[in-house]
C-alpha cells in the first residue's frame, strides 16, 4: 500500500529543506509522508503518480471561513451589509434545516479540495451538520459552536461548544480530522462575562479561540463602547493573554496596535476578497509580517468572499499591499505562498501534522499543473502559482495519505445533485 | 454553413435587449448575428451548439495590452521597475528577432481565447509579427509602431507607423480583423513635436491614439517637466482635442483632473493589476463612470499584469474601488461587464462591430460554463461571472463566425510546441 509520487517539482514550504528542489520523489506510506529525495524505489502495491513538470506542494490552509454559506453566493450585491445580513441572511438562516447545512457545507468542501485546499477553520451553526459532510469528503475542519451575546442564551452556547469540543476532542469521534476551537463570534457582540467563560474552556482543553476582529470601523467604535476601552486591543491583552487566538480580518488597527499585537499570542487570518467585497479597506499586512505576527489567509463565507479558492486570497493578499502602500517590494511570492500553507497550520496548532511536505508530517498535499497558457513560460515559480495558477491548475489533493481530488473528480459527492440541492435550499428559504 | 447555438441564458451586452435572458437561440450567417429568438429553425448544414444551461455573451475586448511580453511574465520580482527595465527587460528586447515576437505573440493569442478575449489593443515593436501570430489564431487585433523619442529616431518610428497604416488600414492586408492606431509610449517619453505629428497621422487615417497617461507619481513630474504646463491634462487638452485617444492607467490624477477628461474625446484602459503588481495604486474608476467617462479594461503586458486571463481584471476592478474608498455599493456587476466588452468596443472604435451580441453585429461570442463548485450555487449572475468565473470556464469562443477555441483545444498552434519555443527564447537573451 501507499503512493510514490514519481519526478515532481518540490516546493515543500519546510524551513530545513530548499525552496524549489526539480525532480523529486515522495513516498506516503498510510497517512504519512515517509520519504522524500530522488529515484525511490517503488514499493509493492504503491500507487506510482507521475507528476513529471508538476507540482507538488503542501495543500492550502482556509484559516477563516462560514462553510455552510455556499448557498449564499452572489447574495450579497445591492444590499449594504447590514442590510443584507438583517433583511436577507438572517431570516434565511432561521430557515436552515441541519440537512441543509449538510448539503451546503458538501459543496463547500467540493468547491476546497478542487482548488487545493485541505483545510478549512470553520464559524457557523449546526456544526454536526458540517463535521458529517467533512467526512464525506474526507477533508480536514476546524469548526466550533460560535458563541455571542446578542438576542441569544450564551450560557445555552456556551454548554453546547463545550458538549461539542468533549465528543469530538483529540479524535474522540473516530474522525480524526476533526479540530475544534472556541468560537466567539466578535468582541462587538460578546460581553466580558462570556468571553471570561470562553477563554476558561479554551485552557481547559488547551484549543485555540477565534474570533472576528477590528473587520471595519463601525466594530471598533461598537468594541470600545462594549468595554469601555480606548482600544480592542486592550480586551485582548486583559482577557486572551493566556491563549492562542485567531483573528480574523484585523483591518482597522493603527501602526501601534499592531506593535502591541506582536507581543501577544495572536495570529491574523487575513481576508483580502471578503474586506474588499465588504468595503472594510485594507489590511496593513507587510506592517503586520515585518513585526513578526503570524498572518494566515482566509477566503471568509462566500456570502462575501465569493468563493474558497485560496488562489484568489493569494493574488489578493499579494497586490493589495503593493499597490495601496505604492511599493512593488511588498509581499514577496514565497512568504504568500507561507501565509497559504504553513503560517496556516501555524495559526490553526496543527504545524506538526500539515502545512509543510516533509517526512514525518502527514501527507496533506496538491499536485499542480502549469501547463496552462496562462501560466506559460514559467518565470519565478512561486511568483506563477501566486499571481498565473488558479484552483483549476490543482490536478490532485491528497489528504491524509488518501487521494481526495483527482483530476478534478471528488469522491463522495454527485455534484449534479448537490448543485440542485443547494438551488433548491436557496429557493426555498429565500 | 452557419452555426445555431441552442437554449442559452444569452447576456447580450445591448442596450436595446434585457440584460438576462434565458432560453434563446443565436443564429451566426457566415461572420454575423443574424437572428436572436426563442426555438429558432436549425438552417440547412448549420452545426447546431446546445449551450443549455450555459452563458452567451461577447467576448471580452483587452484595450492595453503589450502581446509579444508573454515570455517575461513572472521576471519582475526582487526588481523595482527601473531597474526591471533597464537592466532586465530592455537588454533581453535587443536580442528579439522577428520569428520571437511571432512565438511571443502565439502563445498570448492562445491565452486570450482560451480565456475569453476576442480582441487587444497592443502596444510593441514589429508588430507585423504579433499580426502575423494573430492571423493563426484568429484574433482580432488594434497594433501600432509605438513613436517616442528618447534614444532613437522619432521620425523613422512615424515613418513605419505610417507604413504599417497604409498597408494593414481597412482591410488592405486581406486580413479583415487587423485594426491600426497611432501609439506613442506616452508623454514622458514623447515631446510636442513628435506629438503633432502623430495626431496628424491619426487624423489623416482617422484612426485612435493609445498611449500610458498618469501611471505613476514619477511619470506625472516628468510629463510636468516635459511640457511646462501645471497638469498633464492641460496636454491633452491643448494636442489631442479633435481625435479620440485611449489613455492606459490614469492613476494619478485628481477630481479636478478627471472632471477635465469627461470632457475630452478619451477613454480610459484600466488595468488594476498591473496597477497593483508596480504598486503604482488604484484609479479612481468609480468616481471616471459616474463622471461618464468610458473606462474599459487591459490586462497590461505579462510582465507587470502577469497574465490575460480578464475575468481576472475584472474582479480586481470590482473589489479595488470597494476596498479602497469603504463602499461596498460601488462597481455594479453589469457595469463591470460593460467595461469589459462593449466599453473596449467603444474604446477602440468597432463598437458597430463587436462589444454585444445582436443582431447585424460579427458573433464574436463566448460561452461560459458556470457548472463549477466554485461558481454554484447561481446566485446574481453577473456577480457570479465576475467574481467566480475565471477563463477555465470558457468553453468555447466564437470570432468573426469560426469557433477558435472548443472545450479548451485552440486551432493553429500545438501549445507544447509554443510553450517550449516560448522557454528557449527567455533563457537564450536571459
Amino acid at each position: 500500500m501507499g503512493i510514490l509520487i514519481k519526478n515532481c517539482n518540490l516546493i515543500s514550504m519546510a524551513e530545513s529543506r530548499e525552496k524549489y528542489e526539480p525532480g523529486m520523489d515522495i513516498l506516503v506510506e498510510d497517512k504519512t509522508i515517509t520519504k522524500i529525495g530522488k529515484n525511490l524505489t517503488t514499493p509493492e502495491n504503491a500507487e506510482v503518480i507521475d507528476a513529471a513538470g508538476k507540482i507538488v506542494m503542501p495543500g492550502f490552509i482556509n484559516t477563516h471561513s462560514h462553510i455552510a454559506m455556499s448557498i449564499f453566493r452572489e447574495t450579497l450585491d445591492g444590499y449594504s451589509l447590514q442590510d443584507w445580513l438583517e433583511k436577507k441572511i438572517w431570516p434565511m438562516e432561521d430557515k436552515l434545516t441541519p440537512e441543509d447545512i449538510h448539503d451546503a457545507s458538501l459543496l463547500s468542501f467540493v468547491e476546497m479540495v478542487k482548488t487545493g485546499t485541505v483545510m478549512a477553520n470553520d464559524q457557523y451553526f449546526l456544526p454536526e451538520n458540517s463535521i458529517r459532510a467533512a467526512g464525506l469528503i474526507g477533508v480536514r475542519l476546524m469548526t466550533t459552536r460560535t458563541v455571542f451575546d446578542l438576542s441569544n442564551n450564551p450560557d445555552k452556547m456556551l454548554a453546547e461548544q463545550e458538549e461539542l469540543i468533549k465528543k469530538y476532542y483529540k479524535g474522540r469521534c473516530g474522525y480524526e480530522k476533526i479540530y475544534l476551537n472556541v468560537g466567539i463570534h466578535g468582541l462587538y457582540t460578546t460581553g466580558k462575562d462570556t468571553v471570561e467563560k470562553v477563554v476558561a474552556i479554551a485552557k481547559k482543553y488547551d484549543v485555540p479561540v477565534h474570533m472576528h476582529f477590528c473587520e471595519n470601523e463601525q466594530e471598533v467604535k461598537d468594541i470600545k463602547k462594549n468595554y469601555g476601552v480606548e482600544s480592542p486591543v486592550d480586551v485582548l491583552e486583559k482577557y486572551f493573554s493566556d491563549v492562542h487566538t485567531i483573528l480574523a480580518h484585523v483591518v482597522k488597527v493603527s501602526d501601534e496596535e499592531i506593535d502591541r499585537l506582536a507581543k501577544l499570542n495572536v495570529s491574523v487570518a487575513h481576508c483580502p476578497v471578503s474586506n474588499m467585497r465588504l468595503g472594510c479597506g485594507i489590511a496593513k499586512i507587510q506592517q503586520m509580517l515585518d513585526k513578526g505576527i503570524n498572518v494566515s489567509l482566509g477566503t471568509d463565507g462566500q456570502g462575501s468572499g465569493s468563493n474558497l479558492d485560496m488562489f484568489d486570497s493569494m493574488k489578493f493578499a499579494a497586490l493589495l499591499q503593493k499597490g495601496e502602500f505604492e511599493n512593488a517590494g511588498y509581499m514577496d511570492s514565497y512568504e504568500v505562498l507561507k501565509m497559504a500553507t504553513i503560517n496556516g497550520a501555524k495559526a490553526l496548532g496543527v504545524a506538526d501534522e500539515i502545512g509543510s511536505v516533509e517526512e514525518g508530517k502527514s501527507a496533506d498535499i496538491i499536485i499542480v499543473d502549469l501547463s496552462t497558457p496562462v501560466c506559460q513560460p514559467v518565470g519565478n515559480v512561486f511568483s506563477d502559482l501566486v499571481y498565473n495558477a488558479k484552483g483549476s491548475n490543482v490536478c490532485m489533493t491528497i489528504i491524509n495519505g488518501k487521494v481526495v481530488m483527482r483530476d478534478g473528480v471528488v469522491e463522495g459527492c454527485v455534484l449534479k445533485t448537490n448543485y440542485k440541492k443547494c438551488a433548491d435550499i436557496i429557493a426555498r428559504i429565500s
